[in-house]
């Protein structure tokens, strides 16, 4: 289910290879409010260049975005191209060009291939409605292997309005103070600032808080649009609504999150690094990620190895304050050090490590600080998916 | 060839199983001036704590050295142990406990096996004499493939002195400020002063500049042994023949460095990343880091993709002040991405690729600071030795 006065629309344009849809037309009937987080890498594609002055100008009507190509590093064609694909867009819906954004993802440093796209620009904005929320997430994948999506309904205000999301991401997948591509969509009315507040505080607990691989990627997105359909009074952030929107937002956004997770690239299992105890909670982030971004943490949970002599190592590698005698780590619900000291039960965490969220818990009892990242292990088949992947 | 008064004995103490030699005695038959530099992990083995305050007194006579267990989070009973093995090594050798150290590296959190380890120490010290340098590198190897040992001769104030050195390591490798296990011997006399600041300068451009997974252990150490047999007059750091000491002791670990990472877990080939042009040389060395421990960028190098995209990708997440548009990156001799435009020399790339030693050239041009890192390759076997690795 779609909020209201949205529209979706998927062609195949080949960009990378023919065989699939990989570019998608998200499209509000009327303009609606938007906000978005973008990359904090230095290295920035050409289409996030394009898109954050014009989503931060907190005003749009359509994105387009597509899949198997990055228009990351390619020069001053990359933005003209950019500029030629959205002015296309906007010309065919009859709107301001600056109403159209775009979000781009794949291989970088390849030009897109104009040729093919220029034609299907048209059709997307003629199919408008055909494509369901599922197909639209299809066709922004990359090495992802299922489509990411989500819908939940909110009563704000006395009335039921709905938040729907896409997003995709299996590989360089780091966001920080952003993340991956996802488009969010929503009838619920709200104005400007309270959009964006409630976007920065759903995104940094949870785009913010995963890791696949430790690189953020040239191209990590994400765009909330807010077309007032609902009819509620708007929403301020001093609304009594606004709390009820921006946890559901955050719950949503936790959820994409989450997929991504579950599906990075090669990954069997999912792992909730929880830190407590540190002495502030940008030292329990610290040492959360260390760990999140460990290969030998994530070998060793792909293996089933309950290996927390390694968490330690990467804890006491990061850099934060700990005193080794006061630390406890527990696997599941299974403590295997407590005070700095081996219990032993190693046997009883197998049956832990085996599910398909594992939860590394570890207190340092320095502090009040505490932070939760999540992330994949780290197998055979994402070494042979990056190994192949390009040229 | 050894230097001149120092005797190796290996022995078979079944630490972690039974069929190989797997504890090692280094031995001076004299005090010999000792320097060495330690894990910087705030978790440090009791072994690491042991041994520290003994090196940093300046003298020594012998370290013992043993593969299999790290005697790291074991509790009290770890530093019980270490004392016990140490003072009975002493007592044999007939000198004072504090000249005698202990260097462990294997699996974290389980006890010594002392009721195997305390009937070969006895032997130990008879046997002394019997090892070749090459059978005591391969009493400490763990994941280690090959012994890594070196050998090199020094002519300091007219008389030709020797350096030997020994080490291991192919997991758990980012040793900052600190190294893996390595014992270096030598009979040329030099005081103390001067051969740590001639050991710190060797480390910080060699066993500080490699990573194989981004995690320092919890028992890197490096220990330099000078027993003065080459009869020299004692160099100081103002001797002629300080720097020609310093010189030969940098590229011996160097070499050593190498032989780790070249030997890293699953490795197919070493990476050379050298990063210039950045604004100081503390962030090239942030730079060269993040691109050193990229697992995508290890991983198309695995595959032989000459993939610049992901460099990019991975300097730009580093947070250094970088400008894409004044960028080169090169593979080998072959200049991929110039001032920040793709050349399309993918193809001449291929062959620099496929070395065995490949290196990655980039140019911020934003100032004059630059760094090198050695890392290696990454492959499913490194997925599949750290997946099985204990319990």
């Amino acid at each position: 289910m779609l909020p209201r006065g949205f529209k979706l629309c998927t062609a195949e344009a080949a960009i990378k290879a023919p065989g699939r849809a990989d570019i998608l037309l998200v499209s509000s009937d009327t303009d609606a409010v938007v906000a978005g987080t973008f990359t904090k890498n230095s290295v920035r594609s050409a289409t996030v260049r394009l898109t954050m002055p014009r989503i931060r100008a907190g005003k749009g009507r359509a994105v387009i975005m597509s899949s198997g190509n990055a228009n990351a590093c390619t020069g001053p064609q990359g933005m003209k191209d950019a500029q030629e694909i959205t002015a296309s867009v906007a010309g065919h819906l009859g709107v301001k060009e600056r109403l159209v954004s775009l979000c781009t993802t794949g291989v970088i440093g390849v030009p897109l291939p104009m040729a093919r796209i220029r034609p299907v620009l048209r059709t997307l904005v003629q199919g408008l409605g055909t494509a369901s929320l599922k197909q639209a997430a299809g066709a922004i994948m990359t090495t992802d292997t299922v489509p990411k999506y989500l819908v939940k309904k909110v009563k704000v205000g006395g009335r039921q309005g709905v938040i729907a999301g896409i997003c995709k991401g299996a590989g360089m997948i780091e966001p920080n103070m952003a993340t991956m591509l996802s488009v969010i969509m929503t009838d619920i009315a709200i104005d400007k600032a309270a959009l964006s507040s409630a976007l920065k505080h759903a995104v940094d607990a949870s785009f913010n808080r995963i890791t696949v691989d430790g690189t953020g990627s040239t191209n990590d997105s994400v765009i909330v649009m807010a077309n007032g359909w609902t009819g509620n009074r708007p929403l301020t952030a001093r609304s009594p609504g606004f709390k009820v929107f921006r946890d559901a937002l955050a719950a949503l956004c936790y959820e994409l999150a989450y997929k991504i997770v579950a599906d990075g690239e090669g990954a069997t299992k999912v792992i909730a690094v929880i830190l407590k105890g540190a002495k502030s909670d940008a030292e329990a982030l610290r040492g959360a990620r260390a760990v999140a971004n460990s290969m030998l943490v994530k070998t060793a949970l792909y293996g089933n190895d309950p290996n927390w002599g390694r968490i330690m190592a990467d804890l006491g590698s990061s850099g934060i304050a700990m005193k080794e005698d006061r630390i406890d780590i527990s696997i599941g619900r299974i403590k295997l050090l407590a005070k700095g000291s081996p219990t032993g039960r190693e046997k009883l965490a197998e049956k832990e490590i085996r599910k398909k969220l594992v939860t590394i818990t570890a207190d340092l009892r320095m502090g009040k600080g505490a932070a939760r990242m999540l992330t994949c292990d780290l197998s055979e088949e994402y070494v042979r998916i990056n190994a192949e992947y390009t040229t």
